[in-house]
């Protein structure tokens, strides 16, 4: 990176770039929450130079009065990201973002010290610092929603790995042969395991399911409407059926983190994302598959298996934390 | 612990703790190698008391003049370790040796430092600073052997986790309902790919086996004499079934790997122990599954899956570089 920080300043400013909306926050390094935000629409079908233009906009938005308070920028990408370099790797919703140096093309716009960061890396960092990882330096999170993603924090740092692509849970092989997954990989967590997976599969049942089946009821027997949210409704509502597709994620879930906890031994794991808002209903399963495909009680006893605390703003938190970090 | 290490002096100690032998030897802070060795029978089973004496006294034996240049003693203890507190948590070749703490035991009885490790970490750390691993941040090392076990080093920093348990590989869970493990789960990778597992099959096949068979041949017809070793012999003067059973060893090694890649994104795996000198046998097949079963060439194109390069001192090496950090 071009500028390095000055410790002085007491300024930072937090992006969450998403497919949909870039949103930014300023930050003070003395006091927590945010001071000031905004959020404008990405227009990501207008190309790289437009979002980021976009991007510096919304960040001018926040500015203090005093831009030499800023210490830095921290920005969330929804793609795999080379931290070291500032490079959004390949972003699947952002059409053209492929091998794009963000890092350095912003700091020559703004003229300051820019961090970029995976999303679900930064939502780690959120529910570390702010969250349900709060006091801990081992965790592991979890997003669970159309894919699944992750952050990992060990010995109190975010891994990234050797390239930056560290943190990839979703694509853990749990079923040899299984379902192809989006990577072009087989078998793969997010094949199973997703809201993607849960709704896959309750639409491959729905011909067959009784007509008391609420899924058949709330879908109005439309497989377009079957998604795993109105799974969990029906669950929540007393459908075994919905209950059992669940269960059956939630142990996938927790084979794939008995494997992760003989690697990094976490005191926490922590579960975000959508799917994840159905709690105990998928959050049970995972407990008790942990506890039965881990190696030893020693690794699950004294861990503890959460839903994330933050939910809107862990982009901008996390960003704020990669932001603020000396390292 | 007990004492902090003042930092001008030069000596450091490093013990490998094992279920036959206790080995010490003298290392400078100042220049590369061993200065001073020493090597008894570990006595396992006159207890752990007994045992603690041996390792005493055969420090004691590689002792510099001044004793007071020495900085602090590492040790490898074959069982999981709590470095935090020092505590050997269960070894299983050393009879009584259950939640031991021999650190805090070994400082008393020697008046200086003591930091205690998982052998199979300490030989990740001997060959990130001596061996295979050389100049790189981010390595996972894994030991094939009668087990298989391993150490992690993520951004330059040997991975521990919240209780010291972390870097257990061969507790992935890669046969669902498959062999009975040791640790009391089932289809964990050591039940299908260590040495004990290739023997296994290779003895599971012996009487089917054609006349021509080289693992007949080599074993005298004797289940008794069947090991991964004779097995690696039978392959390497061409006999395919042989063969055949090291590449199934090494696709679920790889499979592994691959979920390993997903997770920390090293530029290195590094394989060690009795079994891994099988080489290419064994590496080839684990290199191809690594490409097949993860999520995207850029997580294998950079990657070296090489054999260790330390071999009988990673241990010692390996407590040097535990006792020398500063972390």
């Amino acid at each position: 990176m071009l500028y390095s920080p000055p410790v002085t300043q007491e300024h930072i400013i937090a992006v969450d770039l998403g497919g949909t909306n870039i949103r930014a926050a300023l930050f003070s390094t003395r006091q927590p929450g945010i001071l000031k935000r905004e959020s404008v629409k990405t227009e990501a079908q207008r190309g790289v130079e437009a979002v980021l233009d976009l991007i510096c906009r919304t960040i001018q938005a926040v500015m203090p009065d005093d831009r030499a308070s800023v210490r830095a920028v921290g920005i969330g990408a929804p793609s795999p990201v080379d931290p070291f370099r500032g490079i959004v790797v390949r972003a699947p919703n952002l059409p053209g973002w492929i091998n794009v140096p963000a890092g350095e093309m912003l700091e020559q716009r703004l003229q300051m010290p820019v961090r970029l960061g995976n999303d679900a890396n930064l939502a780690a960092l959120a529910e570390w610092k702010f969250g349900a990882g709060q006091g801990c330096n081992d965790l592991i999170y979890l997003t669970i929603s159309t894919g699944i993603g992750g952050g990992i924090i060990s010995g109190g740092r975010l891994i990234v790995g050797a390239h930056g692509l560290a943190g990839e849970p979703g694509h853990f092989t749990v079923v040899a042969d299984g379902p192809p997954c989006g990577c072009g990989g087989k078998g793969h967590l997010e094949t199973v395991a997703s809201g993607t997976a849960i709704a896959r599969r309750a639409r491959e049942l729905l011909p067959g399911l009784p007509s008391a089946s609420l899924i058949r009821k709330l879908s109005g027997d439309d497989p377009a409407r079957v998604t795993a949210k109105l799974v969990s409704e029906a669950a929540a509502q007393g459908d075994d059926q919905a209950r059992s597709l669940y269960d059956e994620a939630g142990t996938y879930i927790g084979r794939a983190v008995a494997d992760m906890l003989s690697m990094l031994n976490p005191e926490v794991i922590i579960l975000g994302g959508g799917v994840a808002r159905a709690g105990d209903l998928l959050l049970e399963p995972v407990r008790q598959a942990a506890k039965r495909f881990a190696m030893a009680p020693s690794y699950t006893d004294p861990l503890r298996i959460v839903r994330a605390q933050m939910v809107d703003d862990a982009g901008l938190f996390g960003a704020f934390v990669l932001a603020s970090e000396e390292a």
